[in-house]
């Protein structure tokens, strides 16, 4: 493959290099390592915001909502809907597709799901490689739909500059989310659906668990939406928009970047060493691995030893 | 703390020191590396099961008839639930609590909740380790269940000999299932709540996306259970130890086994390198860090340094 063809197309916004570049980052391809070098140091320019939820809450139609609120700025925006905790789907989401739709054409507007299939690490490290695709393409504005409320579904909208917490009355309750460890990651909560009995509801249960938590230098807003007819979309925006001026200001923004980057770098290096230590154990006749099967080294010991050889070598 | 006095307790059966070996391993504590030393090779003698499927469908109540299957015949027994995905969770676990409750006081039977406090790589670490304990300390049969269908759920169920995967009417599909991976892993399934209408049709769907798959070596057995009433119970438990003189005969147990002890190390050893790497990267004036916010180096060259710079220290 010319990977250096694929960079320049992706520098130049070439919407068909950007999305083979995000398949690249999708099967984990060796090329990978020659694209990250080429696009890095035009990265950094997009802001980027997280959507999770429980599936059905209005993620999809949020998203919609917020890009025709950023193309009527005259912004390019793009929208990577994820599922972290399945290999086998991509396809599946966008659930609101009809919504999307309305953007389907509009060359600001890019909107791809992606799945994880073979890149190490999955999902948490597959997306923010991806963000950076896009944001090297020229997007100004990278949504990142997950599906679920797991760990893994947090974990990933939260690697973003504002988190964005859908919710909605009847589908998943806030206990379950408080245990997923949303409360504490969430920049932006907004009950969708505000039409529906249970909304005022669902905001006030939210309120109270919010109180009970440390006082924070910045407190969620708790918003009330009706995406399916644009209700509520612009005060969203706004508040995404207040939480970046304060992130920014109050040097946040720049310090949570350079966090989640060390992080990753620190995973993708551990993913790394883990096919170092596989090389090793799974080589024909490795003395480690007999003397693991037989019970002489424990796997704990096993581990320490892979890491020390290594220091060796 | 005195490890070696918790050694020996873990393998005298002591269940005290059990309970507390197994705490050892949910905070990830350092005393885990003389642990594991110490009981290592004391373990491979427990038949391990692992129980999946949505909440509600009846896995705890199938482990207690189990259990008491078991004890009829003079087997010791321990549960060990998990759900991997919350790391708060533990005491909202082992939902059926009143049928676990007949084997409380057995002094055969061990029922213990865990969740992963700060183990590192979570529970797809903890869980296996908690099970050599079970194993060291002498119970025969350890059944490992966890809550949910999710990728994380499946990872560690298969981690057993023998995965068992539970479905009951109208909770949860087999779609999504399929979607996670389970129809591959699983080596039994059982219908639940089998009085129920549409257990049937759960049956009959699920033996049609057995059939559209390649054909295998063992072709997982699709039971029926009303595990509240104990029928179906025996049938299980018959099913479970064909497969086991299967997996035995066939050599394939042994590879199964060998098999995730070299990925349970190789994971282990990944993030042992994860800490290495984090204490280069979060030095106080790291230059690696420097050039990663500065852009001059990109993510994936970093993680290749760090790799590069362990081989050469």
């Amino acid at each position: 493959m010319d990977v250096r063809g694929l960079i320049e197309g992706v520098l130049a916004g070439d919407r068909r290099a950007v999305a083979r570049a995000i398949s690249l980052v999708e099967d984990g391809r060796p090329e990978l390592d020659e694209l990250s070098a080429g696009i890095y140091d035009r990265t950094g320019r997009a802001a980027t915001m997280g959507l999770t939820g429980a599936p059905g809450v209005g993620k999809s139609t949020a998203a919609a909502g917020l890009i025709a609120h950023a193309r009527a700025r005259d912004l390019t925006a793009a929208v990577l809907a994820v599922d972290p905790t399945s290999p086998l789907t991509g396809g599946a989401l966008l659930g609101d597709r009809v919504r999307m739709q309305d953007h389907a054409t509009d060359p600001g507007v890019f909107i791809r799901s992606m799945a994880t299939r073979g890149h190490l690490g999955g999902m948490a490290l597959a997306a923010p490689e991806a963000v950076r695709i896009l944001d090297a393409a020229g997007y100004q504005r990278i949504f990142l739909e997950t599906v679920g409320v797991g760990q893994a579904e947090v974990d990933v909208a939260a690697a973003t500059d504002t988190t964005i917490v859908v919710m909605a009355p009847g589908l998943g309750d806030a206990v379950q989310m408080a245990k997923a460890g949303i409360l504490e990651v969430a920049d932006i909560f907004v009950v969708n659906k505000a039409d529906r009995d249970g909304a005022g509801e669902v905001a006030r249960e939210l309120r109270q668990m919010l109180h009970l938590g440390a006082a924070r230098e910045w407190e969620p807003p708790v918003l009330m939406s009706t995406a399916l007819e644009g209700t509520g979309i612009a005060d969203l925006a706004d508040a995404i928009e207040r939480h970046h001026t304060w992130a920014t200001t109050a040097g946040v923004l720049d310090a949570k970047r350079r966090a989640r980057l060390l992080r990753e770098v620190e995973t993708l290096a551990a993913e790394r060493f883990r096919e170092t230590a596989s090389t090793v154990l799974e080589a024909a006749g490795s003395a480690l691995a007999e003397d693991l099967a037989a019970r002489r080294v424990d796997p704990y010991r096993a581990a320490a030893m892979l890491v020390e050889e290594a220091a060796r070598a």
